[in-house]
C-alpha cells in the first residue's frame, strides 16, 4: 500500500523543482540545499518507521536554529552563523518525518524591518512579516507547511495576506528552545499552512501532541464577534469582508453574538513589554554591533532600554488580569471571530503591514488561526482570525476547520 | 579619586588566583581564560565610562552562552560548544563593567545529574545544584557574584548549603535569550552573591533596572510564616534552624504572622510542568544523542514525553490561579518567609539535595531570597528564604537584606 504514496525524495524533487521555479522572483527562502534535503528524503525512504509527517517538506523562519543550514536572524550579525543544534520544535518535525527544504526569510530579529521576500499575487506588495518567506513559500506552493513566530502579528499577518492559513498556538505550547527570543513574553512559535489540517499536523508534531492530530469535527459553533478596542485601524474592504465573511458563517449555522471584550489599555501593554523586553533580549548585539541594527529598531531598543521597570510590571500584571477577564468573557461561545489584519496586503515594500488585529491577541496567549475569506477589490486574500483561550488550541483548530470549510 | 580603588586587573588578579589556589579541589569552574579575562580588564582600566559593575569579576554558570568561552551546558554533547553570541544578561554585565572569568559548572543541562563541584566546607558534601559552580565559586571567595539559574531550586537551594545569598528574581525580569532552554515556564536567571547588596546590583544591570542599584531600608517588615505542604520534607536541623531564625528576626522588630498557603497541587502541578516540558525544550538532544544523555534524565525525558497535553495544560492553568491567590493571601505581609532548603547540604554527590523547599515559589513566578541563618549540627550553613510576589523584586530584596542585618 505504501507504494501508492510518492517516496519523499520525490516530493523533495517537487518541493525543490518549485522553489527553482519561482523563488528567483519571490524570495521566500533565505537558504536553501537541496542536498541536503534529497540526503533527508533518502533517509526517509530507506527507514522502516514512518512517522506522521513522513516525507512532507518543511520551511523554517531564519529565526530558528538548525545545525545543517545557516541562521542569520535576517541580520548582517550573524552572517554564515551556523548553530550547534536544531531548534527544539524544529528537531520535533524532523524526527516525526519531515524534511527541512531551508530556511525562510524572516524581517530583522522578527522585528519590523523587512527582507527581501515580495507577495506571491503582487510583487509590489507587502507579503507581511516578520514570517514573510514562510507565507510566501507556503502561498506559492513550494511547501504546504513552514514554521514561522509571532511576537506581535507575525503569523497570523502574513498567512492572511498571502491567502493561506496562520496559526499562533497557545503561548508556550510549542517550545521555543532554539529559538531566537526577542520579547519573552510574547514569542510565540507559529505554523503557515496551506489549510488547517495541515497546520494542525506541524503543531501536533512540534509538540508531541498526538491527541492534535486528528481535528475533532464542529456543527454550528456559538462565535463571539470582536470588533477590538483597535477597530478603528481597520479598512473599508477589511469591514466589508468580514461582515460579508459573518455572514456567510451565519448562514451555514454558525451561532453569533457581540463581544465587548475588556481590553483597552492591552495595546499599550503590548507595545510597553515588546520595547521593554526586546531592548533587554538583544543586548548582546546592541552592545557588540550596534551598527549593523537597522535605526528603526535601534530607536526601539533605546526607547526599550530608558524604560522603567515600573512601567513594565504593570503592563505585565494587567496583561494577566485581562487572561482572566476574557477567560470569563468567553464562557459561552466557542471562538472569537475577530479580523486577521485591517485588510488587503497594502503596496510598498518597506512595511510588512498594520499589526492592529494580532498585537492584543498575542498577549492574551491564546491559540489564534487564520482563515482565508475571500479576496478584497485589488484581488488581495483576506482573512478571518478564530481565537480560543490559553490551552485550547485543539478545539479553536476544530472551529478553524469549520469556518475554513463554510468559506470555501 | 579613583586611584582609592583597585584597578579592574589587579581584581582580577586576586580573582585569579583564588581560583588557582583552590579550584583543583572545589572543581567550582568548568572553564577558564586568564588571558581573556585580563583583556576584559586591561580594556575596562583603560575606559573613561565606568559602570556600576566596573572590574568586578563574575562566574557564568555554563548553561549561558559565551562567545569566548566553551559552552557546554553539563553535557558531553556539547564538548567544546562555542556560541555566537554571550547570553543577554552576560552581555549587559559586560556592559556596567563586570569581566567574565570564566564558566561555572552546571549539572546536566541544569537537572539532576551533578558536576564534578564539591561543598567548599566539606568535600565529601553536595554544593547543592544545578548551580553548584557558582554558589561554592562565591562561597570560596573566588567571585562576588555569578549567575546561576533556578528552575526547581537550583539557585535557592546551593545558595543556602554554600552559606551565601542566592536570588531568583521574578520569572522574566532577567533576559533568558542566550540561556538553554528546558523548562519555560520555570526556568529563570538566578544570582549567586556574597551579600544581598551585590545581589541586587548584578541583577539590576542584569536588566538594565537603574532603580535596583540602591536598597530600600526596611524596617520592621512583616513577614508570613509559609510552612508549605512540603513541611514533612524538613529535617530536623533544619526546622529548628528555621525556628530559632524567627525568634531572632521576631526579636530585631519582625511582626511575624503564620500563613496558609492556597498551595496544595502546585507540587504536582510542578512535576508534570517540568518533565512535560523539558521533553519538548530538549528535543534535538534527545532525537541525535540519545546515547550521551544521562539515564535519570532520560527517563524524565521519556515520562514528559508519554505525558498528556490536557494534563500539562490543566497544571498551568492551576498555576495561574495559585498566582492570584497567593496574591490574596499576601495583601498584608511584606514577605513570606519559609526555609531555603530542607536542612544541611547532604553527605553524597551523587545527588544535588532535596527541592522541596524551593519548586512551589519557583513555579509562582515571585521573587526568592535566601540569606544565611546559622550553621547546623554538621557545621554546614542554613538559609532562611523571602519570597515576594512577581513584579516585587526591588521590596522583596529591601527585605531580605533587612533580614540579611538581622541574622548576622
Amino acid at each position: 500500500m505504501k507504494r501508492d504514496k510518492p517516496s519523499a525524495l520525490d516530493t523533495v524533487e517537487t518541493c525543490l523543482a518549485a522553489i527553482e521555479a519561482r523563488d528567483g522572483e519571490l524570495h521566500a527562502w533565505k537558504a536553501v540545499d537541496p542536498e541536503f534535503a534529497r540526503r533527508q528524503a533518502r533517509a526517509l525512504d530507506a527507514s522502516p518507521v514512518h512517522g506522521p509527517l513522513q516525507g512532507i517538506p518543511v520551511g523554517v523562519k531564519d529565526i530558528f536554529d538548525t545545525a545543517d543550514l545557516p541562521t542569520e536572524y535576517g541580520s548582517p550579525i550573524y552572517k554564515g552563523h551556523r548553530p550547534a543544534a536544531d531548534a527544539a520544535c524544529v528537531a520535533l518535525a524532523r524526527a516525526a518525518g519531515a524534511v527541512v527544504v531551508g530556511k525562510t526569510v524572516t524581517t530583522e530579529f522578527a522585528t519590523m524591518v523587512p527582507g527581501a521576500t515580495v507577495h506571491p499575487l503582487d510583487p509590489r506588495r507587502t507579503p507581511g512579516g516578520s514570517s514573510s518567506g514562510s507565507a510566501a513559500a507556503v502561498a506559492a506552493g513550494m511547501v504546504r507547511f513552514a514554521y514561522g513566530t509571532q511576537t506581535v502579528g507575525s503569523t497570523i499577518r502574513p498567512a492572511a495576506y498571502c491567502g493561506v492559513v496562520g496559526y499562533k498556538p497557545s503561548y508556550g505550547m510549542i517550545s521555543r528552545s532554539g529559538m531566537k527570543l526577542g520579547a519573552e513574553s510574547l514569542d510565540t512559535v507559529g505554523i503557515i499552512a496551506r489549510n488547517v489540517a495541515d497546520a494542525a499536523l506541524l503543531a501536533a508534531a512540534s509538540s508531541m501532541r498526538d491527541d492534535m492530530l486528528e481535528i475533532e469535527r464542529v456543527e454550528k459553533p456559538r462565535l463571539g464577534v470582536c470588533r477590538s478596542p483597535n477597530w478603528h485601524h481597520m479598512s473599508a474592504e477589511g469591514i466589508e469582508s468580514f461582515e460579508s465573511a459573518l455572514e456567510r458563517l451565519a448562514a451555514k449555522g454558525a451561532r453569533i453574538v457581540e463581544k465587548e471584550m475588556p481590553l483597552d489599555e492591552l495595546d499599550a501593554a503590548t507595545a510597553i513589554i515588546l520595547v521593554y523586553e526586546v531592548a533587554r533580549g538583544l543586548a548582546h548585539e546592541v552592545t557588540h554591533y550596534r551598527s549593523s541594527i537597522s535605526p528603526m529598531l535601534l530607536e526601539r531598543l533605546d526607547a526599550g532600554e530608558a524604560m522603567q521597570y515600573a512601567q513594565y510590571a504593570k503592563a505585565i500584571a494587567y496583561a494577566a488580569s485581562c487572561r482572566w477577564r476574557v477567560r470569563d468573557a468567553c464562557a459561552d461561545i466557542d471562538a472569537i471571530v475577530t479580523p486577521s489584519a485591517t485588510g488587503e496586503a497594502p503596496l510598498g515594500l518597506d512595511s510588512t503591514g498594520n499589526t492592529a488585529m494580532n498585537r492584543l491577541w498575542t498577549l492574551l496567549h491564546g491559540p489564534c488561526v487564520t482563515v482565508p475569506a475571500g479576496v478584497g477589490p485589488a484581488g488581495m486574500p483576506l482573512g478571518i482570525q478564530l481565537v480560543g483561550l490559553p490551552g485550547d488550541d485543539a478545539w479553536t483548530l476544530a472551529v478553524a476547520a469549520w469556518a475554513e470549510r463554510a468559506l470555501a
